[in-house]
């Protein structure tokens, strides 16, 4: 069975396209915390990413790939909670052409400082999805660059299925994996890569409270609320209610019914468990994804899932404000 | 040519002893660092290890090895600035005998709050050698408690000999190791097994400003001035100013002349460096060996050397201050 829009084959020419810049993350398995919580768990290293997240794959595959098929770009515009704008402008510079990220004015400081330091443009906007569209589209008229979107675009969500393909490779026994969603990129990348290479393995989504996705993906529908809205979530890489109009049927397709959803304070002793025990510096939302392995729903899964790959999707924080302390 | 005291079989021993309890820590490389630094470095991640630092090795294979050999415990005691007590502690309590940790004034509460968790009495001391020794004894001769040194002990340097062990056999190709230097046990644990199994390998260490080890090595003589005195540096695991009687021969004979001497800004700098680009959470004895990777000094070693380990010794930090910040 194929997924909508992307396909493995899509994942490997994104893998060819990208391998020579995008670092292959380690996998780390962490002898306590599999004893504590009673599996094996694999942490996929996104925050050692370049840019410090995966989301130069994804943007990194998207602008190649327009180039391959032609286009000339001018420059490159998105908006962005913080990843994927950075990720793009690490792009922009190793291409030579000039960026500019539309950024909500929820953004931590220490993301736009990483943004200007790779020497993009910042320009502000209203915490809003529509807001974000809206400077965005006045970029894309004024100075004819490209918009490359942080997860509803084919190439880019072939570009996060990477991840999928590294870590079924690095850790073939995996039975589960546990993504963070927010757009849902990397979400439906993972899902479309791993089950094409085992149709037997569980992918569940890991969401901040609010988002509500279980609800939908039960009633097989989009259930969300319109005009889009942002969540109030202490993981500022996951304030997106909404999966996007690509994303939402593949994770649909092929996640489990079975969200994990995380409270702020459940995210934030996530967060703390990877400094203090892990030795990881990871962003809160990676914390989600560590909280979700030590929950209770965790261990009402059934006893055969014993393998499990946690994405640690980034590591992009503001080490003067640790929300754990 | 055999070691003094301790032999490559001794570090097999060790590792054969310990090696169901302690971790094998991950080796990670980080290909961004290596571009900038012209060489390729290997972190072995003994942040990760149980309890946050190398140190459990050596206690471990120090308290084992006595129980072998017939000896009953009725507890234990160290002194120590912090992880060797928390990986003494933590050996205590996995094996039902009581313990005590000699601390002085000026560790870190956050380290002294982990060895309260593992259960061990906290006794505190003056900063210096002597009272260190002497709060012991008293220790030893009221309680009868067994005394287990932070490095000179056959069995202890061993122990962390298994570091070497682990690295070398991770990645065979390391021309040369970057070793964090404080009582010396580390190093000459290292020494020893890195030199058996490669001996041209070369074995540079890593030492705070006012150590003046290279003086020492270069006459081949202990020039430091007695009584015995700690260093004022930011390296709160690095405070002995004078190697081991046990250990400073076995530097002697094995490390090159050189010594990489590291102020404290540096060491800071280093530490950060470890936040955040490596996103690894390293102790500032660690952020020695990253500032050390980034010297002018690393740039002028010879170019054949090319694969080169650095050893993240520990990862116990205060969160809450950090020193670059």
């Amino acid at each position: 069975m194929s997924s909508i829009g992307v396909t493995l084959e899509d994942i490997r020419n994104a893998f060819e396209r990208i391998r020579g810049t995008v670092k292959k993350t380690p996998v780390l398995t962490d002898e306590d915390f599999n004893e504590k919580h009673g599996r094996r768990f694999y942490f996929k290293c996104e925050n050692m990413q370049r840019t410090g997240a995966f989301k130069i794959r994804g943007a990194l595959n998207a602008v190649l790939s327009r180039q391959e098929r032609g286009h000339t770009l001018k420059g490159l515009v998105a908006h962005s909670s913080g990843n994927h704008g950075r990720a793009l402008a690490w792009v922009a510079r190793s291409l030579g052409v000039p960026c500019e990220i539309v950024c909500p004015t929820t953004v931590p400081e220490c993301k736009l400082a990483d943004i200007k330091e790779l020497g993009a443009t910042l320009r502000s906007c209203e915490p809003t999805p529509q807001d974000r569209i809206k400077v965005t589209n006045e970029v894309m008229e004024e100075r004819g660059f490209s918009f490359v979107p942080t997860c509803d675009d084919l190439a880019v969500i072939a570009g996060q299925g990477t991840v999928g393909l590294e870590i079924m490779e690095q850790v073939p026994a995996l039975d589960a994996i546990l993504v963070p969603v927010s757009g849902g990129g990397l979400a439906a990348g993972i899902c479309i890569a791993a089950k094409a290479i085992k149709p037997d393995i569980k992918i569940y989504i890991v969401e901040p409270e609010g988002k509500e996705l279980q609800k939908c993906l039960l009633a097989g529908e989009r259930l969300w609320p319109n005009p889009p809205r942002c969540l109030d979530t202490v993981a500022d890489g996951m304030r997106m209610q909404q999966l996007g109009q690509l994303t939402w049927p593949i994770v649909l397709q092929h996640a489990e019914k079975t969200v994990f959803t995380v409270t702020d304070d459940k995210a934030i002793n996530g967060m703390r468990t990877g400094f203090q025990d892990l030795k990881l510096v990871v962003e809160s939302a990676a914390g989600t994804v560590v909280a979700a392995a030590m929950s209770d729903q965790l261990k009402d899964l059934p006893p055969e899932i014993r393998h499990i790959g946690l994405i640690m999707c980034g590591g992009n924080v503001d080490l003067a404000h640790l929300p754990f302390l």
